[in-house]
């Protein structure tokens, strides 16, 4: 969608999505280095070499960056999680690659781009957009996993569907939650594991 | 156990018991009113009345109040827990009762005492002794209640007993650590039951 304080593009010039992307890009590249909270949208407009202007044309806020920013790291993460699911055709499999994906990638935000991670814990502590969409399209996605599973015969179907994938969803949360992912790190070895366990042994039929 | 600094006792004065108490009692309401991370020994030796060297007498450091202070509220949940579970007979209602009362005791913590709650926060943060403690007592008070509903038949005995409860206690976890605790609080009213429906759903024989 088009800015209404956008200038038409010129001919030769790039389009909206594409100045936006630039932007997104050295804002994450900035953030990674710099940190989030320090960092106003002036100083990133200095680093990247935008003008402040320019950069408000595109984006309200330093949160709307930070957004976009989280956005994609947490696509990121459910594309891992999605290619763990879609790699085994056996639900109760699907379902143990899918907690531990979940944990594997979350831990690698949280080691990998600490920086970055420190966006995500914003974004979770603030209810953005970006980790309430996250969340929901995650809870769909155990929920076709279990519904799978009661077609295949693997799983139950006493309970109703959607009260066995919201305990299920409750029971990993812990670990797809940025700020609570910190306090699991001692845990998140063995965690998967057990706690699938403890899943499948309650979904079996 | 007596301190190498304490003088002895005189035949009339308290005894080094009835003083550690007497301290802990009114650094519990002082913190209370003026928080746990902002007092010094010296702000608080002002408040109650008794100088700093007699503080330092009988303990340490602040920490180390506060670790009595952590140690007396987590005992408070714990009777709370206990209660709960032996009001019943029935195992499967032992555990949904057990869950109950850890989330209620820790959100009444959380919501009333917010201030000694601080306290139990940096304990858990810092993995204090008392906190150490508490998460190991609770551990085996749910190994005792998994063990019961295994002799009584409400509960499968094909997985090892120690797998089990610490799968079980990983559910719960995120519900009684004071800093986890603050993110599942828009689910704290549901969660419980909804967690240990599926508990005693993977329990089943």
């Amino acid at each position: 969608m088009k800015s209404p304080h956008t200038s038409p593009p010129s001919a030769r010039g790039p389009a909206d999505h594409e100045v936006r992307d630039q932007i997104v890009a050295a804002a994450t590249e900035h953030f990674s280095h710099y940190g989030y909270e320090k960092t106003t949208v002036s100083d990133l407009a200095k680093a990247i070499g935008f003008s402040k202007a320019y950069i408000y044309k595109f984006f309200e806020s330093k949160q709307a960056i930070g957004e976009m920013i989280c956005a994609n790291c947490l696509r990121e993460i459910e594309a891992d999680v999605r290619a763990a699911v879609d790699a085994t055709g056996r639900p109760p499999e699907k379902l143990r690659r899918m907690f531990k994906a979940i944990v594997d990638a979350s831990l690698r935000l949280f080691f990998q781009d600490r920086k970055l991670y420190e966006i995500a814990a914003s974004a979770a502590g603030e209810h953005w957009q970006a980790t309430v969409a996250y969340e929901e399209r995650i809870q769909n996605l155990l929920q076709d996993v279990v519904q799978q599973g009661r077609l295949s015969g693997d799983f139950e179907r006493k309970t109703p569907l959607d009260e066995t994938a919201k305990a299920i969803y409750l029971v990993m949360r812990p670990y797809l939650h940025p700020l609570q992912l910190q306090y699991n790190i001692e845990n998140a070895e063995e965690a998967p594991a057990q706690l699938s366990s403890l899943v499948l042994r309650s979904l079996s039929p």
